[in-house]
């Protein structure tokens, strides 16, 4: 009798080394089972969160969104869209800073927490916080988004939106966050005015799975890259827009995993001080969709190759940006805008993969973190 | 004949070895030049940016900070600011990703610009943009907050309130910094309705020479304890509510002028990834005044050095913090709440300029940087 090799944590991990790699790949359909549901042929719908959702939600002036580490990002990300898109105000904060801080409460106000665990104990006093405020001082209702569900941030919140990542067991987030971000996508919908608006981007969504699918066959081409980075002690991430919050989450992830001091910046503020940090020790990786910034990102790139750094570009294919002397440039698949935050952060999430393996880190258990922070 | 051995640049640095620190001695100097004549003994006068701004002042009900660099940090100062203190609910956002992302205007919301030079390209081009949005979707009015009289940023605002830091030389921004709070502080008590907390504020400000001269006492102590970092290539700085800007900002001066890559962290946050850096190599800097957050703060510093992290501490004397094993402690003067963030600023300006000094760098020309940032 031959005992089989494999642990039982090995099959949960389906073939794969990693928790966290399995849960990279499971996103394109992670991401499909979070819209499902929640589009119609031509419309996004509210309804799909609850009865008086749609009822709700068209009384929102403003949006309050606090979250805590990975889940912050995803609000980051959100401001964008909900200003842009939808026209509706938004403050995002980190929850351990909002509790303390007195906030004002603007008229008719969405207080929206994010939490993979709904556990998280800064968030999760936020929210009792926010609905603990005096009549006439407070939020409009309270919305969470989460990916657990009977959890405390969903049974104490008015309204809830599942991600439906399924049960995430690496200690660093990865499909718990793109799906957050496919919630809150959902959520901008459900508060435009626009019909027409609304129209387009479901049909955007309905292409999620392809997008993340093409990038995800990246795979080998990131693992060849993240030898140049096991030697290296820092790196700089670099994004605009609604791409500054993506590079914030790509610098976390090798921060917690590769235990690289990786730092974001708004690509527009490195000649206001971290560009003195620029040289060859101090690889910079930027993402560059097509989309209004990339001109402009392109010239904060010409900023740092003019100061010897080593530039690592995730590049919309027809981005015109080529491979050369200092530059790497991955190709990736073109996407939408409205979808580029989620498609490109799967290529971070597999460079800080790659790199943890190369290192010979604990990938699914870094040192000093746990999965749920439900201390303060 | 025996020429001067002194060049015209040393005779300016006035016997200092730097413009930086000349620039840091000259605070407690600025900040009482920026408050002369804006303060009665127990009020703030909002007639004293304009005969007009009393009038305007009292119909805001929102505001917008736009800036970039150190100036951004010190419109994230403010927020806490106005919203704890005003009551009026701020957004801070730097002027590169402002510009571009489609902004949402609240009614009745001053737009205000933060620059020492006046002539920052983004800050202004943002400036512009906000003057040009279309009747019915813009700004009350706009502010200028410079140091610089005749600038373009100054020209073109409807108010002005000027930093009075005299010229700042090091490219590091210093006093320029701590003038711009001092204004940001002044501009809160404007907006505040309640003429008791403005007469309050008004007699803590009066105590800003004094609170700032105490700080400078502790140069010697600090340029000890910047040997210890000579030979360092990372630091984390943590701070809580407004010192989480200050955090900011330390971190930025010893990136700029020490190329250390430093980055700070709202202390709450540790936990949600940054603690995975956390070892001997990995300095950890902290601010603790005696406030709300201090409790916190502790219960922060006792995870960092639970994962062997070293300490340095920049605390109140009487914040029960000692040194001791992992932990250094530097006492700070008491000062009140208010001026907390422009206290605590200096010992971070002093340890960046220290490191830098002791690591030979060029201090008042660091790489890659240039004073004002006229290109986008």
């Amino acid at each position: 009798v031959k005992e089989s090799g494999l642990s039982i944590s090995a099959t949960e991990k389906g073939g794969y080394r990693h928790f966290m790699l399995k849960e990279i790949y499971e996103q394109p359909q992670a991401l499909t089972d979070t819209w499902q549901g929640r589009l119609s042929v031509d419309d996004i719908l509210a309804s799909s969160i609850g009865t008086d959702a749609e009822a709700l939600l068209s009384q929102v002036e403003a949006i309050h969104i606090v979250a805590c580490g990975t889940s912050y990002h995803a609000g980051l990300v959100a401001r964008y869209w909900l200003e842009a898109m939808a026209r509706i105000p938004c403050n995002v904060e980190l929850a351990s800073e909002y509790r303390y801080r007195n906030p004002v409460v603007p008229k008719n106000c969405l207080f929206v927490t994010l939490s993979q665990s709904g556990e998280t104990a800064d968030t999760l006093a936020a929210l009792r916080y926010a609905k603990d405020l005096p009549q006439g001082q407070g939020y409009l209702a309270t919305l969470a988004v989460c990916n657990k569900p009977e959890s405390s941030l969903t049974r104490e919140s008015d309204l809830v939106m599942m991600t439906r990542a399924g049960p995430e067991i690496g200690v660093a987030s990865t499909k718990a966050f793109t799906t957050q971000l496919l919630c809150l996508l959902l959520l901008t919908g459900m508060l435009d005015r626009d019909a027409q608006k609304r129209g387009h981007l479901a049909a955007d969504i309905r292409k999620i799975h392809t997008a993340v699918s093409q990038v995800l066959e990246l795979d080998d081409a990131i693992r060849h890259l993240a030898e140049e980075f096991v030697d290296k002690q820092h790196a700089l991430f670099l994004g605009r827009g609604p791409m500054y919050p993506i590079a914030m989450e790509g610098a976390l992830k090798l921060k917690e995993i590769s235990y690289l001091h990786a730092e974001a910046y708004a690509a527009g503020e490195l000649k206001h001080g971290p560009l003195a940090l620029v040289d060859e020790n101090m690889p910079v990786i930027a993402v560059a969709p097509k989309n209004d910034w990339l001109e402009k990102v392109k010239s904060n790139l010409q900023e740092v190759s003019a100061r010897g750094g080593k530039l690592y570009v995730f590049a919309d294919a027809d981005a015109g940006l080529n491979t050369g002397p200092g530059m790497t440039v991955l190709d990736m698949p073109h996407v939408d805008d409205t979808l580029a935050p989620i498609a490109y952060t799967v290529p971070l999430q597999l460079l800080a993969y790659h790199v943890a393996v190369a290192k010979g880190t604990d990938v699914d258990q870094p040192r000093n973190l746990a999965k749920s922070v439900t201390v303060e």
